[in-house]
């Protein structure tokens, strides 16, 4: 089985912006009294925006099981309030819900959170057991700079997240690390301020002892490591020259990597550096680059051509990219067809 | 003749930091009145500072010249006004400046510039050409966040920079671009800041004409390019999918990157993947990681043996990696002697 680690529901129907809209301009209306509403998408509609893009690349390329959550650029976290971000996290997260129900074997959930700046992340506790216990998610996005790229909140490694982080451990599900729109100028978001806190946040794992504290505690970081991969040498030389203990033991059962990395040479890159244990396959599909690359006539995101095209990559390597790693880490996901085995531990 | 594009004088005397320090003492006194004050550095100072250290490495190392410049993150342009940053840029230029005449045929000078979050950088023209004419400087380092880690100043590619291009071209100098100290929690300076800012400041220049506006306005991005050689499956994607012309064309006449990639396998990434004439050579020796690898008994930064183990680069590339795209780039950089040449040219 291939389980795709890192999809968002970027094709979502329009309706969902929609409301989106409402919430916003509800927002500029100081008489507005906030609520959650209503969104009335059919499951039609749901089957139309997934049959001719992620359902449609999942055949084509021949992956099975996309581990999905709500368009990540779509979170801005920095937008409202808590309220806000509580109402818009709910509604995309029961969408995704309906996503992995319409189609159980192709989508198992990951939930996005309701953030916000300068507000304790204890207030996620509850949708992310709401959407664990009842919804069947196996995971959650979380944002480590709810401000939309001013970083004006603590590094991950604060205690400021330790509430969020006990609940993540007792519920038993890891945090993709990802950051949403960038609302400064500076920040080009996939371009940018994607990258940028892959790692950051990979850099505040390195000088902090989080992982003493959460033993049992697991990140992914997205878009393969950002630029961590790249700068391996540096970053064991970092950890060296800063008297931590060496990558493996400070951090590598905790912190993995995905492999949404366009072109084959970074893929190479990343195989040959990071341990085979630490890399789950993932492609963001239909995600930050949606073109096809002139260069190889296939699409820059299918990575899977990538590893595909490794051949010193042994079968049971392969196999542990492609499915063991991802079962790993997103321990919710037990039995042989992953999408069942969300829905049915669920159930339990 | 081996050009090092990327070295910092991190081993300067103690007098300048004491210097610094009586500088910072003085914004907390409503009385102080800032002057430049005086640096009492002997020459044999300078020398005992830099024999052990860079002139042992270039020697060890087999590289000839450094273009050489204050340390990165001691110019934290955050700290004060620009009136701090005016002498403090001051002081350390006419240090650098020393270390040149000291050693004509070992270092070459590049500046650092009085910026201030805020305040124009027209304010940098005056320096800048002080050290150009005055001092035989070859290039500057360009801040793209002045404030240290909030990035509160506008792109790099936003007009408010223009008028410091405008010299640079009339000079005839490159920038590299690089940040400083990082006052956010968030941002470890080697271990993020410094990366995120290279990748942050390429993708502002994908995104933007700058280059249409200044054909011959050139910048240096440092350790290796950030993230950007890793994802350039995703930068070339990101491109086509926003109607940008190809990379090449979009920016590769002005866009560079160094070699400061401290581990073999990036350096094969960044030499298979960007074109060759768009690669310096450097280490910033001494610098961000100090110590040896383990893996391989030699220091992480002596990246002159990475590119040395390449076999698949031809004599030629090897070439223009090690001193012609430094000449092309620094271009004041002329003669066959690249250490008198800039002097020799200052001094006309």
């Amino acid at each position: 089985m291939i389980i795709d680690c890192h999809g968002h529901y970027t094709t979502a129907p329009r309706e969902l912006e929609a409301y989106r809209q409402r919430q916003l301009a509800g927002l500029k209306d100081p008489a507005h009294i906030p609520a959650q509403g209503s969104l009335a998408i059919s499951d039609d509609q749901i089957r139309e925006s997934l049959e001719p893009a992620q359902l449609k690349f999942q055949r084509e390329r021949g992956t099975d099981v996309t581990i999905f959550s709500p368009r990540a650029s779509g979170m801005a976290h920095h937008v409202g309030d808590a309220t806000t971000s509580r109402y818009w996290s709910e509604v995309c997260n029961e969408l995704i819900h309906r996503v992995c129900t319409l189609y159980p074997d192709n989508f198992v959930g990951v939930c996005q959170l309701p953030q916000s700046p300068g507000v304790p992340p204890a207030n996620c506790r509850e949708e992310l057991t709401r959407c664990v216990q009842q919804l069947g998610f196996v995971g959650c996005n979380l944002n480590p700079d709810p401000s939309g790229g001013r970083w004006t909140d603590p590094p991950l490694t604060d205690r400021w997240w330790y509430p969020l982080y006990e609940k993540m451990v007792e519920l038993d599900v890891p945090a993709m690390v990802h950051v949403s729109a960038s609302c400064n100028p500076n920040f080009h978001a996939t371009g940018a301020h994607y990258l940028n806190a892959d790692t950051t946040a990979f850099m505040q794992f390195l000088t902090s002892d989080l992982f003493k504290d959460f033993p049992t505690l697991k990140f992914i970081i997205p878009h393969g490591g950002g630029a961590v991969p790249y700068h391996w040498g540096r970053y064991r030389g970092l950890a060296q020259d800063l008297g931590r203990p060496p990558l493996r033991e400070l951090l590598l059962n905790n912190v993995f990597f995905d492999t949404c990395v366009y072109h084959l040479p970074g893929i190479e890159l990343l195989l040959k550096v990071v341990p085979v244990d630490n890399i789950l396959f993932a492609s963001e599909m239909v995600g930050a680059v949606k073109s096809i690359d002139p260069e190889t006539g296939h699409y820059f995101d299918d990575t899977k051509r990538y590893i595909d095209a490794i051949g010193w990559l042994s079968a049971p390597d392969r196999r542990k990219i492609f499915d063991g790693n991802a079962r790993r880490v997103y321990s919710r996901l037990k039995t042989s067809s992953a999408g069942s085995a969300a829905t049915g531990r669920a159930a339990t």
